[in-house]
């Protein structure tokens, strides 16, 4: 099988890696649209060509979108007018985005939607672009795909089988769904990590403080505000509804938490705690 | 040398098990006042011996404190009185508390004061008890030693050879500046890892869903919220104005980040996280 990945960064380039590896594409087919990520993947191998975009819908049989969400939105309907055009009725279009419910609206009520399905591995780094990818990093790792049943069955099957060679765990939910529940699994640590970064940033002037003081903790907690704008921006646009409500539930216990240090209020802070500690229980 | 340990959970057993094995010292007297912890602590061999408060103080040459940091407070005067009473001038106490300002003011004026050196080992784990002490846990860690200048330089010098055994690298501060820096890089990350924890305890009534989507990136956010209240109450109260005044400075970059995204100001959304990206080069 040929498989075309549109966008070698770290997820694209980490699925192409395994893929080929593993004995799923015979043969894989790379498009990247920034010259030295372009260079760089083709020095890596993580494609046995990179071509052009046209090149890559007409010759292979499952062509992964993984370039950030908002491009995404605009790319699917396109790679989908690409298959009606041909009449290639066998191919499938999948895009792998964080967000779900607007790529899903955007190809909606195309002729060829069946061809497409939307899904979301749930896998990644706080690195990104051809560097970042490697091989392993889905495996065990969940992957959701949205609006199943607005795809073949046979389509399912083909990025089912995809996902199964990389040991992904599958989970189905609808777009709308998927997209809140991101918001306040993945998203809002996201956000919450940028604040950090820039309040210590702002607040420690001297950076060989932060460097002498960052303990594991510090590190872990601030890990995610290394990630990529490029993928982020677009992320936090399109799931800006359901981001901005858990935002101001965000602050609402910050601010409890505030009020409680501020009060000496120490059985108030204490329940806090015991009630957060409760993440244990579901997170090992 | 004879070492004492008063408090045998994850940061005084963990000091335990590396002074003893790396020949630091010949004899390890425990001291737990929790008795399933000590029953634990002593089937697992953390200490030679598990005897009370007098006997520790009375036969160690070298006490550790390593209870939270409420009580440390009140014991580190009481061990200098017991030195002070029994005239042991060579005898040494140090504490490992996490915040520095207060337990120093409570010695200061102790006629023993130079026999007492306070330091903040800053390594640890989400974990918490005797069950969660470790080998290696402060290899190449930062240590710090906090009013250096007012213990006795033999007493220094002690409590260098010993963190020398555990391969920690030794800073220097006076206490204040110890409790501001360690609120902006390291307290503030528990209390942003407490509040994410109740939001999404609050918003994803189903623990499943909480389970299957957590990404790598959510469980890092949100490890710290899995630690043990009985340490991290006295030092919220401890530290009390420097972390109000970074609480304050977080949930104003927070706002600011939250209007940007409700106002689709994605340029502000872009250089945000590329302000938050700096972090990188401080933090690996």
């Amino acid at each position: 099988m040929t498989i075309g990945v549109i966008g070698l960064g770290l997820i694209g380039g980490s699925m192409a890696i395994d893929l080929r590896r593993r004995g799923f594409a015979d043969r894989v087919l790379g498009v990247e649209g920034d010259p030295v990520a372009a260079e760089a993947a083709a020095r890596m191998g993580l494609a046995d060509e990179i071509v052009g975009f046209d090149r890559c819908v007409a010759e292979s049989d499952i062509v992964v979108v993984a370039v950030p969400v908002g491009t995404a939105v605009r790319m699917v309907p396109e790679i989908l007018d690409a298959f009606r055009d041909s009449g290639a009725a066998d191919k499938v279009v999948m895009d792998v985005c964080s967000t779900k419910e607007k790529i899903c609206l955007a190809a909606k009520y195309h002729p060829c939607r069946k061809q497409f399905v939307s899904s979301h591995p749930m896998a990644g780094t706080e690195y990104s672009g051809p560097w970042a990818a490697m091989p392993n990093l889905f495996d065990g790792r969940a992957c959701i795909i949205a609006d199943a049943s607005e795809s073949s069955p046979a389509a399912v099957k083909k990025v089912e089988d995809l996902y199964g060679v990389l040991n992904m765990r599958m989970l189905y939910m609808d777009s709308s769904s998927h997209d809140v529940h991101t918001a306040y699994v993945s998203h809002i640590s996201h956000i919450t990590s940028v604040a950090l970064a820039l309040t210590v940033l702002d607040k420690e002037k001297d950076e060989k403080h932060i460097f002498d003081l960052a303990s594991g903790g510090f590190s872990s907690t601030v890990r995610l505000a290394k990630s990529n704008p490029d993928m982020w921006v677009p992320i936090l646009t399109q799931n800006r509804e359901n981001i901005l409500h858990v935002v101001d539930t965000y602050i609402q216990k910050m601010n409890l938490f505030r009020e409680a240090i501020d009060s000496f209020d120490e059985e108030t802070v204490r329940s806090l705690i015991e009630e957060a500690n409760k993440i244990k229980k579901i997170i090992r």
